[in-house]
């Protein structure tokens, strides 16, 4: 089996220690004792920590666009709203450093501010329309999807969970099912019809 | 009028600060210039920033536990859990830094870990009898006071929304009007008889 590339090795070890550490305990010279290659080779590769911090955000970036950026559901029922939720909080538990000091992070770099803002806009984009596609296929109330005050409730929750995880629970591993069952439960009071089983049946399923 | 004294001028300038720019880019040589007095005499009254940083989560903690700690509820209605979160919100903005580098403080001080932690503990335990106290009075579902994703749902929005906020809508001053009535959305839909219409009357008043 060919060998990683070192690059793609040096963003490995990064990723998984930012997200083990915090970003701000991690610096390039500890990620280079941990792969065993010198500091000035991690440099050669990237030249500053914000380089390495940018091209881990550019990669997060990508996922989450593919995720949000899909073809608009048309209609939906629960396990749709729940496999969506499952796939964005595994993306965001594999990236959870960025989450960890997110206001530091956008406060020091206004491009990742600028673009994480655009993730945040584009999910209450895509909460509104997937529960605009369960109102459609008949499993929700009409106009939860116009409740402003629901749609910023699931967004704040679904970027929120895995820091407030940490301070309860710091060192456990993050918990997307509950997660996801925690916005869902945003929801629920609007669901009807065999939705609200559904729902109940997944919950039961995520229940310690 | 006498002077106020030092310390207390100290602690209020490193307040404004930490809140306006983020504890981690303001140094103690910042604050002893902004007061005009020598960084000596800062060190004289709190040996470390962590001395500072720590007196100020002490006068937090007092604040919340005075809100959190109070005799429980019997009865509520809807306008007594609006006062409530909006005395709560108002000490959050207050001591927004606190929020804005949560994991990172919690992270490096294990005390301030801890101690934050059993507030958020407190609230927990707090949503829930107000829940209970609104279902005695006839104006909640009941169980809603015990459904743990709702709980966890009213204390992870009343703990980040002013980071979430803050990544929204940068520089602009918080604003715990709507977080009331983005954390009372979580709970709206379990209310009945005249507290939903109370609920909509107050939600109005805070729309834009």
């Amino acid at each position: 089996m060919a060998r990683t590339r070192t690059p793609q090795r040096i963003l490995d070890a990064a990723l998984e220690m930012f997200n083990l550490h915090g970003e701000p305990n991690v610096t390039t010279n500890r990620i280079a004792d941990e792969l065993e290659i010198s500091p000035g080779n991690l440099h050669y590769h990237f030249k500053t920590k914000q380089t390495l911090i940018d091209t881990l955000f550019g990669d997060f970036e990508r996922r989450m666009l593919g995720l949000l950026g899909g073809d608009p559901f048309e209609r939906a029922d629960v396990e749709d709203a729940w496999l969506f939720l499952h796939l964005i909080f595994e993306t965001i538990a594999d990236y959870r450093f960025i989450y960890r000091d997110l206001n530091e992070l956008c406060g020091r770099d206004r491009d990742i501010r600028r673009r994480f803002r655009a993730i945040l806009k584009l999910s209450m984009r895509s909460a509104a329309d997937l529960l605009q596609a369960l109102e459609h296929a008949g499993y929700c109330q009409n106009g939860a999807s116009r409740n402003e005050p629901v749609i910023r409730n699931i967004v704040l929750v679904a970027s929120y969970w895995i820091s407030f995880d940490q301070v309860l629970e710091p060192g456990k591993e993050p918990r997307p099912g509950r997660a996801a069952i925690q916005v869902m439960s945003i929801v629920s009071p609007y669901l009807q019809g065999a939705a609200r089983e559904q729902f109940e049946l997944l919950a039961a399923a995520y229940r310690d």
